[in-house]
Parts: structure tokens; C-alpha cells; sequence
């Protein structure tokens, strides 16, 4: 399948967190572009774009089948494949992740934590034993690990960026405020938690003003 | 100013973070809609109906003048007025954001945290001692706090938004993994750090092909 641009590929995690959520029993077996587009904020043109592309095709007036535009997302997204990351900095953010159990349903396993703190060496963390950096090389390379997880400060993550590049990454999830230049070939995604605070600034702002 | 839609205020917030990078000095005085867009991979015209969305209309071939779209999405998403929270759930999630720095030059403030875990009962975090729950009504009463920042766990965060609600609280920024149901008039944001994996298992799965 040929590569998706970003925003698509976003667009399809939003539709498929959407029709995947089964708490309230909200989709039927079949579900029109229409009601996507509304439950979201988006054209229903993007909706059959986006879904197009991925080659699914509606019925008309009837729309899409609910399971196989999940399905069809999940093959897309490389969901039903494992993908084992390391961690690098254990501190709060990185501990907090570690935690965090959201991430199995979507194959990502979070196989060892690295930090040079030393206070921190041979801790627990989520059942994970966190690693002294000099053990981050051999690992990754034992394991052919291709995805690194960065919660370190800002100051270091460059640096650190430049030698998981070295070390044979292919993909960096960076959730370090700052900016990170990595060669072509690998991909970086930068997390910036500010997006969900500017929704909520305007929403304030305007009941200020109702 | 009219209320905008989510996406709109997510687009808004894109551009503002383009813009005011200002680590590669990569903005001159003015930039065009197509820079934006090429930059974020968006459509042009959408850039352009954002931008005029807050009133902000470019000079033709010129563009737009780089400041002034800066200054006018910052008035327009609220970020320079001061936004005090009160942070529930001081476990790991909530202590990496209680020690996160990046809120700042928004405007958000987390001047309270509380926990009803009694281990953490006076323990402080970046600054900030952890609270019982029995001291969260009165303390949003007193300062008329209209944000509450949920890093429970998703079992009681229904609950807690409910009782937040009923305080008076205005918008919940929702950090626990499950959907939460407010009365209109109240904003919940929830935060989905999956969206960022969608596009590395994307990655990985187009590497693994090529």
C-alpha cells in the first residue's frame, strides 16, 4: 500500500477510534460519510477521500460497513502488527507511559526503559527494569528495535535522537519539547499536548464573554 | 468573536506553533497560505478560510504579515488571558504534567492538585502539595476555577466529572481513557496520545515494505 500523508493518516485513527468505541453501542452494522463527518467536524467529501484512499468504497446511500472500514483502518495503520519500542528517560512522563495500558490495543509494546539517572537504575517501573543508558546500543541491536519513545529534557534529545539514528531506529516518538532533525528515512512525531489547551482556552474565552 | 469549530482552533493552533518557532529562524515578516499549507500539509485554501475565519486577510502575493497572524490567533484561542486549573488525579500522568513546563506560554496555570491516595496526601509536586478531595470543592469555589485537568483512572473520572460540573467548573481537560458525558455548555477535551502512534505504525509498516 502506498504511503499515506500524515493528516490522512490521522484522519483514519479519528475515524477508527470513533466506530471502534463500542461503550455506547453507537454504530449499526453500516454507517454513512455523512454521520462520520458530522460526529467529527469534517467534510464528508474528506471522509470518502480519506477512505478511498485506503481503497474502501460505499454503498451508495447505504455507506460503509461499520467492521470493514475498522478492519480496513487497522491494515492500513499497521495496528495488527507487533511493534516492541524502547523508552529513553524514565523520569515522570516516561514512567507515566510506561503505565499507561491504552497502548496494547494498537500492537505497541514498550519492551525496556533507559535513563542515566542513577538514582533510577535497576527501578521498576510498570514491570519494566529501568536499564542504564550504555545498555541502550546492545539492546536495540539484540532486539532490532526500530521505534524509540524520548522523555528526556530538551537539552539532550538531539543528541540522543542522533545516536538511536546510529543505532538503527527507523521511527522516534518524541514527547521532549523540542524540535528534533532526523535523516530521511526516519520519522519523527513530535507530541505536543499544547493542541488540546488551545480548545480549551477558546471555549473559556468565549463563556467569558456569553 | 464568534465560537469556532474544534478543528478550526486545532488548524489555528498549528499555525500558530509554525509561525512563532522561532529556534530555525525559518519566518521572515510575511508568509504566504501556500507556505503554511506546504509546511503542514494542508490544503492553501483552507489555510486561507482559517485565517479569515479571525478576521485576518491576506495582501495577495504577499501574504499574510508572520506577527499579525500570530498575535491575532493568540487573542482568538484566549492565550493572553491567564487560565487557572486544578489538576485531579496526582499519579504518574498528573505529576508529569504538574512538572511539565511547556504550558506557560499559553497562559495555563495548574495551580492545585488532588489526590485521594493517602500516600501522596502532602507530597509535593513541582511545587505544588497534593490535596485531599474533600478540599477540591472549596478550593474551586474560592478561586473560581473553571478548568479541572483528569488524570484519574477511567473507572472514576465519570464521576468526578459529574461532581466537577456541579462545582462549576467550565471545561475538563480529560487525560483518563474514557469518554466522558457533560451538560452543553461545558467543554470536555479528552487527550488521545494513540493519534501520535497512528502515523509511526504507518511508518514501520511502509519501512517493512520497502
Amino acid at each position: 500500500m502506498a504511503r499515506l500523508r500524515r493528516l490522512v493518516v490521522e484522519r483514519l485513527m479519528r475515524y477508527y477510534r470513533l466506530l471502534s468505541d463500542a461503550s455506547p453501542k453507537r454504530w449499526g452494522p453500516t454507517v454513512t460519510s455523512a454521520e462520520i463527518a458530522s460526529a467529527l467536524d469534517i467534510d464528508p467529501t474528506q471522509v470518502r477521500k480519506d477512505l478511498g484512499s485506503i481503497g474502501i468504497v460505499g454503498m451508495g446511500r447505504v455507506g460503509f460497513e461499520t467492521c470493514e472500514v475498522c478492519r480496513s483502518i487497522r491494515a492500513a495503520l499497521g495496528f495488527d502488527r507487533e511493534v516492541d519500542a524502547v523508552l529513553v528517560g524514565a523520569g515522570r512522563l516516561g514512567s507515566a507511559l510506561l503505565t499507561y495500558h491504552g497502548f496494547a490495543r494498537y500492537g505497541l509494546d514498550i519492551v525496556a526503559a533507559f535513563d542515566n539517572d542513577k538514582k533510577l537504575k535497576g527501578r521498576k517501573v510498570a514491570g519494566c527494569v529501568v536499564k542504564p543508558m550504555q545498555a541502550l546500543k546492545p539492546f536495540i541491536e539484540k532486539h532490532d528495535i526500530r521505534l524509540a519513545i524520548i522523555t528526556t529534557p530538551a537539552t539532550v534529545s538531539q543528541h540522543l535522537a542522533d545516536r538511536l539514528v546510529e543505532m538503527g531506529v527507523k521511527a522516534i516518538w518524541n514527547f521532549s519539547p523540542t524540535r528534533l532533525i532526523v535523516p530521511e528515512g526516519v520519522l519523527v512525531r513530535d507530541e505536543h499536548i499544547s493542541l488540546g489547551f488551545a480548545e480549551i482556552a477558546h471555549h473559556l474565552s468565549q463563556v467569558d464573554e456569553s
